[in-house]
C-alpha cells in the first residue's frame, strides 16, 4: 500500500532532480549521507520525541531536557558519532585558544569525557556588548599564589551563562585581572563552581538559574544562570595563559603569541551562526510553504475546490524571497566555513593582512542573516494564517528559540557599526594605493562604480547576474562614500560617527547584502550537476536579489543606481520569477531533506496530512483531560446560578 | 522620606507639562480620571497579580485566569462599573446587530448577567478569512420547527472561538442555512453547548481546547475552542433573525432591514482594534524607554559612568519612530470612535453613501496599524537588548498576546486588498464627475498630485505639515494611479488584479499612512492647553512622518514625489528632532500613565530600579527551589562519574 501523500501532485511538478539538490544544500555527497543517518536516527528514537515540550511545567521541561541529554551521551558514545552536550559550545574552544599548552593538557580532556560540564561565564548583569566593560575582579594574591575572584557590585554578578545555573561544573569566568593594584583588562579564568562529589555549589559561590525566558519551550529547557562569587580562591595555574600570563611573583606579561590569534575562535562561532541562520530559516520556510500548498481559501469556481494559497501573487512575493533567502545564506555560510579555514591557516603563519576583512565580514553577516532569519520566521507563522500561532505548528517555539542570536556573540547593531567603521577606513585610503581585497575588492573601483548607470532597458535584463551585481557594487559602495564624505561635516570623527550611526549601519547593510549576492554568484559559476538544478539555483539568486532590491528600493533609486523606470521593470521579472519557482516549490524544500521529527510541525508535514493531525493533537493537551475544566465548581458556576457574593448589587 | 526614583533626573528634564499630556493621551479629562482609578485598583488587588502567569502549568494558568475573572465580576458589580468577562466580545454585539427584538430581549439580559455565557463561533479549521465558504450546516426541519447543525466534514470543525473549549455554555455559530434542499449562505445561530446544570456537553456536542499557543502566558490562559456537531437540533427561532428570516413553513426571507447594517458592527470591532494597538505598541515603547535610559553601555570616560544607551542615535532612530506611532495610532483612533458614532447615525438614517469608504478605512486602518504594532513589539524587545528576552522584561509576552491581531478580524494582506479595490474603484471613477470624499478626497485633486514638486529645499522646511501632507497625498495618489494603469495591460481586471495585488497592497499602505499622518495634523490644529504639550506633539508628529518617509522611501523617490536630496534633507531634519524628543523621552512615556502592574515589567518600572528587582525575580524561578536539581541524580551524576553504560566503548 502506498503511504499517504497528499503533495504527491505537487511533487511530480518539480523540474529538477530533488536527490541532486539535497546533496547541494548540504555542501556534499558525505555531508548530505551523514546528516540523513542522524536525522533519522533522532527521529526514530522515542526519547527524543518533542511534541510535548510546549506542556511541560518549567521543572519537567529541564528535567526532560537533562533525560535527552544524557541519552544522547550515551548514543554518540556507542555510535562513535563526535559532540557535546550540557557542556555550552564556548567553554572548550576558549580554552583551546586562549589555554596554553599544558592548560589545554589538563582540562580539555576532562571536559571531552565529561568528567566536568563547563561553561562559559562572560556577560555580566550590567555589561553585555561592552566586554572592557566587565565588573567581576580576579585579584592576585602573591602569598598563596592564587587568583581572588570577586563579585563586587550586584551588576557584576554573571549573568545569562547557559548551563550555568543547574548544571556546570565549571566555569571559564572573564573578570578584570589586578595584580598588585594594577588593572590588567579582561581576563579568562576556571573557576569550579560544584562539589564533583555532591553538585552542591563551594563557599563563596552563589549560583541560580535566571527565570523564565520567551517562549513555551525554547530556552526555558535550559538552565541560563546569575553567578555571584564572595572572594573564591583559585589555583594561579587556572588563569588561561596562552596569550597572557602571571608569574608567580605576580607579574603582568603579555605572551609574543599575537592577540589577534583570539579573532579565529570569533570567525569560528559567527560562521556557526550564520550556518545555523540558513538552518532556522529553511525549517520555517519549508513548514510556510508545505502548509500553503494544503491551505486553500477563495476562488472556489462552481464548487470546486478553492485556491491553493500559495497561488496567490501577495503569499508568493512573501515566501519566495524567503525561500530564496534560505538559498543564499547556506551558500554564503558554505563559503564562510572555507574562509575560518583560510584564516586560521594565516594566522598560524603569522600573516594577520585580512583579519580587518575577515572581521568586518564575519560580523556583518552574522548581523544580517540573524536579524533577516528572526523576521522571516515570524513572516512565515504569519504566512500559515491563524493556525500558525498554534505551537503545534511548532513556528512559535522556532521564533522564540532563534530570537536571541540577534543579541548574543554581538548585537546585531554595534556589529553593523563595526563593520561601518572598516568602510570608512577603506574609503580613506582608497588614495593611499593600499588596494581594497577580497569582499571589500569593489571599493577599488569605486570612481567606476559611483558614476555608472544601469543598463538595464527590458525586464529580462534583470536576470543577468553581472547586471545586478554592478547595482549592487553601486548601491554599497555610493552609500559608503557618501558617509564618509557627511561624517566631514562634523568637528570630529568621533561625533560624525555618533551622530551618522544610522546612516552608516544601513551602509554596512548594503555591503554585507552585496557579498551574500556575490557568493550566490561565485555558487552559480561552479559545476553543478543534476538535471535542472542549476537553473533552480539561477532562479532564487534572481528571486534573492531583486526582492532584495525591491525591499531597500529607496538606496538604489536615491542613489541614482537605477531609475525609477528599471526598479518597475525589476518588479516585473519578479512577478515572473515566482510564477517560475510555484511548481518547484514543494521540492526545493523538500531539498532540505529535514525529517518530521526536525520539523516539530504539523503544518510542515512531508505528507501534507495537516488538519487530521492538528484536530488529534488538540485532544493532547492538558486541559481536555477532563471535561468539565478545574475551576468549574468554584469559580464559573456560583457566576452561572448567580451565587456570588458581592457587597452590593 | 521619598520614593526612590531612578528616573527623577530625567523627569526633570522635561520640557512640557505631563498631567496635561496624560489627558491628552486618554481622550478627555474623565476618560483620563476613569481610566486611572480602575488601573490603581486592579493594580492594588492581590487576586489581580500577574508576575507569576509564565510559571504556570497550562492547567493552573487557565485555573487562574477563571479565578481572576470570577473576581473581577465580582469587583464590577460591587463598583457599578460595567464590563464583560469570560464571554468573548462578539458574542453579545452580534445578537444586538444581527437578532431582531424579542430575540434581544431574550437573550441580552441573560448574557449581561452570566447566567449564560456565550461565544462567537465562526471560524473553522478549514476556513478563516473565506466566511462564505464555511462548512457547517444548519438544515431546517419544517417537521419539528427546528434547525438541524451538523458537521459534515473535519474541516468544517469550528476552530479558534475564544472561551469555546471549556467555559461557554452557548455559541452564535455560523453556519450555512439550507432550507428545502436550497443553500442560503451563511448565517447565525444560538446553540446550547452545554448543560447549565452540570456544565456537561449536550448531546451531539464534541467539544474541546485546541491546544498550546504561543508563548507561555498569553493566549494559554484562554480556552479557545475546537466545536462538532452531529445533529444537533435547535427551536427555529434560535437562528438571528434581524436581518433575514426562516418562516414556519421553511421559507427564506430578507429582511426590509438593509444588510449594510451589519457593517455597524465590524467598524465598531476595527475601531477597537485600532485603539487596542496603540495600547500594546505604547506599553513595549514605555518599557523599552525607561530601560533605554537605565541600560549604559559603552563610552566611560576616566571611569566614569557610561553612555545611557538611549543616547546612542541608533537607539534613536529605531526607538523615536515607535514612540511618535504610539501618539499617531492613539489620535487616529479616536478619530475612528468618532467616525463609527457617525456612521451608525447615518446607517440609522439609511444613508450608506460614506460606507465603502468608512469600510476601507477601517480594514485598511486595522491591518496597517497591527502590523506595525506587532513589529514594534519585537522591535522595543530588542531595544532592551539581551535583558529583553527574560519574562520579566514582559516583553516576550506581549508579543505572544499581541500578534494574532494581524490575524484575526480580518487578515492583514487580505484586508490591505480590499482597501485597494476601493482605490481601484475611486481612480476609475475620477472622471465620471463623481467626487471623492473623505479620507480619499485627495483623490479628486489627483491632477495636481499627479504633477506637482516637492518644494523642499533646506531641512527645516520638512517640518511643515502642509508640506509632508501633500508628499504622502502625492504618493498615495501616484501609486493608486500606476498600479489603474498596470492594470489595464491584463486581459481582464481579475486577472490584473492577482498579478499587481503586490503593487496593490502598497498602494493601500501608502494610502492608509496617509490618512494617519492627516488625522495626526487634525489633532495638532484643535485647542491643545498645557504648557509645551503642542509643541511635544508636533516634534512627535514630524519624526512620525519623516520616519516613515524614510523607511518607504523607494515610493517616495521612485515616484517622483521627492528629490535624493529632499530625501537626504528628511534624514537630516530627523536627526535634530530625534534630539529634541530625547530629554521629554521619559516625561512622553509617562503620560501614557501605566502602573507597574499593567506594564508587568521589570525593565520598564517607573522607578527604574531594574538591576535588582531582576535579581529578585530570578530566584523566584522553580528551578530554584532545589539547589540540587531534579534530574542530578539520573542524569547528570552518572555521566560526571563516567558511569553510563554503553554497547561498547
Amino acid at each position: 500500500m502506498e503511504a499517504l501523500d497528499y503533495h504527491a501532485e505537487e511533487r511530480r511538478k518539480a523540474e529538477f532532480d530533488v536527490e541532486e539538490m539535497k546533496i547541494v544544500w548540504a555542501g556534499s555527497r558525505q555531508a548530505y549521507e551523514i546528516s540523513d543517518r542522524v536525522a533519522r536516527l533522532v527521529a526514530s528514537d522515542p526519547v527524543f520525541r518533542k511534541d510535548n515540550r510546549t506542556m511541560l511545567s518549567r521543572k519537567d521541561l529541564f528535567k526532560d531536557t537533562l533525560r535527552k541529554a544524557a541519552h544522547a551521551w550515551k548514543r554518540i558514545i556507542e555510535l562513535r558519532l563526535s559532540g557535546l552536550f550540557f557542556s555550552c559550545g564556548m567553554f572548550i574552544p576558549a580554552i583551546k585558544g586562549q589555554g596554553n599548552e599544558e592548560q589545554q593538557q589538563k582540562w580539555l580532556p576532562m571536559a571531552y569525557k565529561m568528567q566536568i560540564i563547563g561553561c562559559y561565564a562572560q556577560t555580566e548583569l550590567g555589561h553585555g556588548s561592552n566586554v572592557q566593560g566587565l565588573e567581576t575582579t580576579a585579584t592576585f594574591d602573591p602569598e598563596t599564589d592564587e587568583f581572588v575572584i570577586h563579585s563586587p557590585t550586584l551588576t557584576s554578578s554573571k549573568w545569562w551563562p547557559g548551563g550555568l545555573g543547574k548544571v556546570s561544573t565549571h566555569a571559564l569566568v572573564y573578570a578584570r585581572l589586578i595584580t598588585d593594584g594594577q588593572d590588567h583588562g579582561v581576563h579568562g579564568f576556571i573557576v569550579q563552581l560544584r562539589s564533583l562529589d555532591d553538585h552542591l555549589p563551594l563557599p563563596g559561590i552563589t549560583v541560580g538559574d535566571i527565570g523564565m525566558k520567551f517562549g513555551s519551550g525554547a530556552y526555558n529547557s535550559m538552565d541560563n544562570g546569575v553567578l555571584r562569587f564572595d572572594h573564591v580562591r583559585i589555583p594561579r595555574d587556572q588563569m588561561l595563559m596562552g596569550v597572557s600570563q602571571v608569574t608567580r611573583e605576580g607579574k603582568f606579561m603579555q605572551s609574543d603569541v599575537p592577540r589577534q590569534l583570539v579573532y579565529g575562535t570569533m570567525v569560528y562561532v559567527r560562521q556557526k551562526i550564520v550556518a545555523d541562520a540558513s538552518c532556522a530559516l529553511s525549517r520555517a520556510v519549508c513548514i510556510a510553504t508545505r502548509y500553503s500548498v494544503v491551505r486553500r481559501q477563495f476562488g472556489s469556481h462552481n464548487g470546486g475546490p478553492e485556491t491553493q494559497v500559495i497561488d496567490y501573487k501577495t503569499q508568493q512575493s512573501r515566501l519566495f524571497p524567503l525561500l530564496a533567502s534560505a538559498y543564499a545564506f547556506r551558500f554564503v555560510g558554505e563559503w564562510l566555513k572555507w574562509l575560518y579555514t583560510d584564516v586560521t591557516q594565516r594566522l598560524q603563519a603569522s600573516d594577520f593582512s585580512t583579519l580587518p576583512e575577515v572581521h568586518a565580514c564575519t560580523a556583518g553577516l552574522k548581523s544580517v542573516t540573524t536579524s533577516a532569519t528572526a523576521d522571516a520566521i515570524e513572516e512565515c507563522r504569519k504566512l500559515c494564517g491563524g493556525h500558525g500561532y498554534l505551537s503545534s505548528s511548532g513556528l512559535p517555539e522556532l521564533f522564540a528559540v532563534y530570537v536571541p542570536a540577534c543579541t548574543y556573540e554581538g548585537d546585531n547593531v554595534v556589529l553593523l557599526l563595526q563593520v561601518a567603521r572598516f568602510l570608512m577606513k577603506t574609503v580613506s585610503q582608497l588614495g593611499s594605493g593600499k588596494k581594497p581585497v577580497g569582499t571589500i575588492a569593489y571599493m577599488g573601483r569605486s570612481e567606476h562604480l559611483l558614476q555608472c548607470r544601469c543598463e538595464v532597458e527590458r525586464a529580462e535584463d534583470w536576470l543577468k547576474s553581472n547586471v545586478i551585481l554592478e547595482a549592487f557594487e553601486a548601491r554599497a559602495a555610493r552609500m559608503s562614500v557618501t558617509c564618509a564624505k557627511n561624517l566631514n561635516n562634523f568637528p570630529n570623527q568621533e561625533e560624525g560617527f555618533a551622530q551618522l550611526a544610522t546612516d552608516l549601519a544601513e551602509a554596512a547593510v548594503a555591503h554585507v547584502q552585496l557579498i551574500i549576492v556575490s557568493k550566490f554568484i561565485e555558487k552559480l559559476q561552479q559545476d553543478i550537476p543534476g538535471k535542472g538544478v542549476k537553473r533552480q539555483l539561477e532562479i532564487l539568486f534572481n528571486v534573492y536579489a531583486l526582492s532584495l532590491l525591491h525591499k531597500h528600493l529607496g538606496d538604489f533609486v536615491a542613489s541614482g543606481c537605477i531609475t525609477p523606470k528599471q526598479s518597475a521593470l525589476a518588479n516585473e521579472q519578479l512577478r515572473l520569477l515566482y510564477s517560475q519557482v510555484r511548481p518547484n516549490a514543494i521540492a526545493l524544500v523538500d531539498a532540505f531533506n529535514y525529517t518530521d521529527h526536525y520539523l516539530g510541525s504539523v503544518l510542515g508535514r512531508y505528507d501534507g496530512n495537516v488538519y487530521p493531525k492538528l484536530y488529534e493533537e488538540a485532544w493532547k493537551d492538558p486541559l481536555n483531560e477532563t471535561v468539565i475544566p478545574d475551576g468549574y465548581h468554584e469559580y464559573i458556576r456560583p457566576i452561572l446560578k448567580q451565587h456570588i457574593r458581592v457587597a452590593r448589587l
